[in-house]
C-alpha cells in the first residue's frame, strides 16, 4: 500500500553538536498514467505521462490531468480508472494507473502529441499557448462577487488542513473554497501541479465541474500552469501565497481570471480581475 | 530583448484598505530547445523539449538540460548553440534555442525518447529509474570532506546573491559553493529545475565538469529531479533550504552523495552521506 509520509533516521546538527534523530520523509514516486481508447474491437492503449507524485488520491490525479491537459472534456468520456495489474512487480501496481475512455470518445492525437511534447502543457511560445488554452478554456464571466475580508483568512485555513506538509515541511498543496471562504477540499503533493491535479480530478468524480462559483489557494508561486489548470475546470479566482510569474498574470487577465498572490493574514496583491473583490 | 523582471501595475489590499501600487514580476516564458544531429549530408532536427523559464542564460540552460538528461556527455559534442532565427515573429525568436551536435555523435533514441516521455526525466517507476541514473552517473567517491561550520552559512549567501527574487519574490536559485563555502555562481529561475541546469550548464561551458570538489544549494525543496542532475554533473553534496523527498534521499543515498536538508542560520538536517561532514 502506497503510503505519504516515511519515518526516517537522519542526523540533526543544532548550535555545533549532532545527534541522530528520527524523523519524517514526503513521499516522492513516479505515477505512470495509460490510457486505453478507440472502438471496440480496435482498442489501443499509450503511455501518456510519467509524473513524480506523492502516493495518494491517484485516480484523481490521472483524470484531473487528463482533463486539465485537454485530453477529456468530461468525466462521462471515461470508461473505468484502476491501477494496472498487468504491471511487472507487486509494489510497482500501485505506480500505474490506467484510464479507459469510453468507445466512442475520439482522441485529437495533435492536440495530444502537442501536450505530450512540451511538458508543462504550454505551445512553442508564449503567445502560441495562451491562444492554445482559449481553445479549450472558456473565458469566464464575471458572475462570482467575494467580501474581500475572507481572502486574508485562506492561506491560514489552507495551512491547518495541511496534515503531511506539517509532520514533513515537503508538501505543495492546494485548496479549494467556496464564495464564502469555506474550504471545501484540500489535496497535498511534492508536485504542486499534481495537487491541482487531484483537486480537480476529485471535482471531476462528484461532477461539480465547472467550478464557477469558487476560489482556489496554492500554497506556493502561482505559475501559468496552474493557472492554465485552474481556467480549465472554470474557476474564476485563484489565490496565491506567493508570486505569480508574469505569463501566469498575462494568461489570468486574457482568461478573466482574477489572480490573488502574496496571500498573507494582513494583506493581499491583485494582478488582475479586481472586479470580483467587494 | 528577453527580460527576468516585468514592471506592472497591481492593487495592494492592507488591513482593509486598496490601492493601486507599482510592483515587479518575474518573467515566464517558454523556452523551446531543438536538436541538430547526424552525420554530414544527413543532418537531421528535433524539437526536444519545452521549457517554462526566466528568460537570461538560454545557451547554459539548453546545454545544461541535454547534459543532465544525459544527451549529451560532454560539452565537445556541441557543435554550436544559437537562438533559432527561422522561427516566424521577431519576438519568438529568443525563445528557441537550436544545438548543433558534432556530426560524430551517436544519439541513444531510445534513451532520448525515455527522457522525452517521462517529463521529470525517472523511469516508469523508482526503482528503474534510480536503476536508469546509475547508468550514466558514476557512483560519488569519498574524496571531500568539509567543515560542517560552512553549511549553516550557505543559505544566508544564496539569499543574498538571490537578486530577482529580491524583487519579485517569484524565483527558485541554485548556487555553487567550493569546498571552502564561497559563493562560485548562482542562477535564477522560475522552475528550480531550469536553474539548477542554468548552473551546470555554465559549468559545462567552462568545461569544469566533474564537480567533484564543490557544494551545490537550492532555494526550495529537494526533489528526486534536483539529485539526479547534481548526480550527473559529479556534484558529492547538495543542500537544500527546504526538506527532501523520500526519492531524492534514496537516490542520493544510493550514489553516495551527501544529502542536506532545512539548512538555516544555526542548524542543518543530514539525510545521508554524513562521512563527508567534519
Amino acid at each position: 500500500m502506497a503510503t505519504s509520509v516515511k519515518p526516517v533516521e537522519i542526523t540533526k546538527f543544532s548550535s555545533g553538536s549532532r545527534k541522530p534523530s528520527p524523523d519524517l520523509m514526503a513521499v516522492e514516486e513516479p505515477l505512470e498514467i495509460r490510457l486505453g481508447y478507440g472502438p471496440v474491437g480496435d482498442r489501443q492503449q499509450k503511455s501518456l505521462s510519467v509524473t513524480m507524485r506523492t502516493p495518494g488520491h491517484d485516480y484523481e490525479l490521472a483524470i484531473g490531468f487528463l482533463f486539465t491537459e485537454a485530453i477529456i472534456d468530461s468525466y462521462d468520456q471515461i470508461e473505468s480508472v484502476k491501477y494496472c495489474e498487468d504491471v511487472g512487480r507487486q509494489e510497482e501496481i500501485e505506480n500505474v494507473v490506467r484510464v479507459e475512455l469510453r468507445p466512442e470518445v475520439n482522441l485529437d492525437f495533435d492536440k495530444f502529441q502537442r501536450n505530450f511534447y512540451t511538458t508543462s502543457s504550454c505551445g512553442v511560445c508564449g503567445k502560441s499557448s495562451i491562444e492554445s488554452v482559449e481553445v479549450s478554456c472558456t473565458k469566464l464571466s464575471d458572475q462570482l462577487e467575494i467580501e474581500s475580508e475572507i481572502i486574508p483568512t485562506l492561506s491560514e485555513k489552507l495551512r491547518e488542513a495541511q496534515q503531511i506538509f506539517e509532520h514533513t515541511g515537503g508538501l505543495h498543496a492546494v485548496g479549494l473554497f467556496d464564495s464564502e471562504g469555506k474550504l471545501l477540499l484540500t489535496r497535498e503533493d511534492v508536485g504542486r501541479h499534481n495537487a491541482m491535479d487531484k483537486v480537480i480530478g476529485a471535482c471531476l468524480f462528484k461532477k461539480d465541474i465547472p467550478l464557477s462559483n469558487h476560489i482556489v489557494m496554492v500554497s506556493g508561486r502561482a505559475s501559468f500552469e496552474l493557472v492554465q489548470k485552474a481556467l480549465r475546470a472554470g474557476i474564476p479566482i485563484m489565490a496565491a501565497v506567493g508570486a505569480p510569474s508574469s505569463l501566469a498574470a498575462s494568461l489570468a487577465s486574457d482568461m478573466n481570471m482574477t489572480l490573488l498572490g502574496f496571500v498573507r493574514a494582513q494583506s493581499f496583491n491583485v494582478y488582475c480581475g479586481e472586479q470580483r473583490i467587494q
